[in-house]
């Protein structure tokens, strides 16, 4: 709720949400108040699609809203359609304005989804459910966990599902959803939007829609996410949620495999499905355990010891080291500092005595190879492991769920290395 | 030195270095120990170019190396041809193995220059000079001083001036280069190597050659680097060296250009040169100074609240956060968590009241905008800024630098949001 002062304005102009007003000189329409926003600040959502909040100096109608109200459509369910799931988790893949109710209304009812995107109804059974309601920077490992449960728990009765959830953290749960899975015998699709579904541009239909088509089409089992493969509106690459990153903050594309090959397109110019995987036939494995306290330490140059030693102090159940080139960090040197750096190397071994340290590359792609030089040799000796070709952030994850699921610190090390869901390429064919 | 028991082994099966050895069953030819190796492994280079540490359990002789007197060439030096002076740092791109004198030695000498790369010394008067001889993983501030220096000093004396440098940290480097050098007269050309000087596969000496020919051909006047573009040996990109990133352990086109376009492109296959910049008329203003005491800290789901507080207590002059998405971090929530994230803001005013704290985003591509969720807006009203188009490794150095060349907190961030060198690249034309 808006603050009385705010409150009492609004009265006073006789303007209502949903209106379009002019506040501060900016024209937008006014939105319910966030439950968490500022009481003072009013929101107002732009014709760019974005909301903003302003402390009303000046507030004026410009046009009250129309009043109409929304006929739901009916759910044309049908035994000779496969049935999709749709779990939502928040993000702006699937909510929408609502003025009545107030909020972006996430739109979690099936008759939300079939209005929204009619043509997904025709093609399959839309089911709908909400495991969480946030935007992705507040996802947690405890919320990956009740995703997991959620899909583990309800896979048996659809023919795919699809988790609505925000781009920001969707490699994070991509690869905890990959591993807690492990061979799950349904296909799990990550669908998520970098333009909210209420903007012209939005990129949430085609995302979306090509999920359910591959999902549908292909008889795909694992977990992928689907997001487009270029700027745009003609086709999506589904990947391997476990290897892939985010790597651009706000174009269409923003996804892109990493050290890997994509599971497939959707083409829709061409009106085509690509299916660039394999069936696979072991048995379904979940393991939904995992040890958060795991630090990450980022090696650069004018990195303090202090960051080593803090890492240390913790006594943290895994550290992951984002190092650089091949797996590198600076504890080996032929100039006047050897001594500061033999220093080093003696902390990372106390640092590997107590945690399960593994290094990665921040170069995201390739893999680490600590056997090229000395340096690299050496902090293998002080019992650091390698990543090979898991980027930091797929590492991170995925020492987290090892540490949890092994009995001793031997264990966690080999089960770190090993491939459980396709989240380990060991024949790279990439170049380099 | 090796140790006594190695040498006594070596001299009793009369093996010299270079010569081909088997060790453990592994072929390779013996090298020198290097100066801070374990002097009870016996360091062989494979036939991949690679060199390996063994501790010996057998060793044997395969074959001598060939004897050979290198006679040096003769430096053809001429006045109708430009002066490019060749700084080396270390790294792979300007080193070679000698057997005679011991060690992977730098061919810092113009005559081992021309030896290696004749091509070069035709177009060119070669000149060499040492300045630093590590691995890029050991480079610290100081030596980004050192090389400024060094450039500052030497630069009207030639043509053009290329840094050989390990690629490892080749691009933290190149961003305090362009920073600490602003507006430089001359042409300087960062030259990195993913594969040694003397393996066949090497691109040291495509990536030599090509920066030579831009800086004689084009008048390129500032920081640049120059590395392979694609992984033939056709041609190689020239880009802005303040917006690089290695974004490949190995191949080489590791380089990307981030958020910017290459300034050029030495096309050899088409016999052609590309030039994408403009040449600037501001004043050359040097500036050297860096406060190093810059902490940097990654979001992601499982961060901990005693990482933030690990910063506060460090008081360092400056913090970089590494942010999801558009420059998100868990502050604001719809979940049960509200009073959790609460705190998290509050320690984020208190760190933001004694460290300049930037906010970039862990996409790499794309730019920063903290008004576009309420999250993101009530971050900065803790009192932190926008990295904007800066990629999170530029964003440090920037802070570095920033910090060192301003009187107050208010004018290092006025410092760190104005364009210096390029860095930072106000209407991105990219996708998104």
């Amino acid at each position: 709720m808006y603050s009385d002062e705010i409150h009492d304005l609004l009265e006073e102009k006789d303007i209502e949400k949903g209106d379009l007003v002019k506040v501060n000189g900016r024209e937008g329409r006014l939105m319910p108040k966030p439950e968490s926003g500022d009481p003072d600040s009013i929101v107002l959502k732009l014709a760019s699609g974005y909301n903003i909040g302003l402390e009303p100096e000046e507030i004026e109608l410009v046009e009250e809203r129309e009043s109409k109200e929304v006929e739901k459509p009916e759910v044309p369910h049908s035994e000779d359609k496969p049935d999709i799931l749709v779990l939502h988790t928040g993000g702006t893949i699937a909510s929408r304005v609502s003025y009545e109710e107030g909020g972006v209304k996430p739109a979690f009812d099936p008759e939300d989804l079939v209005e929204m995107y009619p043509e997904l109804a025709e093609k399959c059974n839309i089911y709908s459910e909400l495991v969480a309601q946030m935007l992705s920077e507040n996802m947690e490992p405890e919320h990956w966990q009740e995703i997991a449960r959620k899909i583990d728990e309800v896979k048996d009765e659809y023919d795919g599902i699809i988790v609505g959830h925000g781009t920001d953290t969707m490699s994070y749960t991509g690869a905890a959803l990959s591993l807690m899975l492990n061979n799950i015998d349904t296909g799990v699709i990550l669908v998520g939007s970098q333009r909210s579904s209420d903007r012209p541009s939005t990129d949430a239909v085609m995302n979306l829609h090509c999920a359910a088509d591959f999902l549908i089409e292909t008889g795909f089992k694992g977990v992928g996410i689907c997001m487009h493969s270029s700027s745009s509106d003609t086709n999506c690459k589904i990947m391997n949620a476990a290897k892939i990153r985010k790597m651009h903050t706000s174009k269409r594309d923003a996804f892109e495999p990493i050290n890997s090959e994509p599971l497939g397109i959707v083409n829709y110019e061409e009106d085509e499905i690509q299916k660039n995987f394999e069936t696979k036939r072991s048995e379904y494995n979940p393991q939904f355990d995992l040890t958060t306290d795991v630090g990450l330490l980022k090696v650069r140059p004018g990195m303090k010891p202090e960051e080593l030693e803090f890492m240390i102090e913790q006594d943290y159940g895994g550290v992951i080291i984002e190092g650089t080139g091949l797996g590198h960090m600076p504890v080996d040197s032929f100039d006047e500092k050897t001594s500061h750096h033999k220093k080093i190397l003696n902390k990372l071994e106390e640092l590997a005595d107590q945690s399960l340290v593994a290094m990665s590359s921040q170069c995201i792609n390739g893999r680490t190879d600590m056997n090229v030089y000395s340096a690299g040799i050496k902090i293998q000796e002080a019992g650091i492991i390698e990543a090979g070709d898991m980027h930091p952030e797929l590492a991170y994850v995925k020492l987290m769920w090892s540490l949890a699921n092994s009995e001793s610190m031997e264990e966690a090390k080999e089960l770190f290395q090993t491939d459980i869901n396709g989240e380990i390429n060991r024949r790279s064919t990439f170049n380099g």
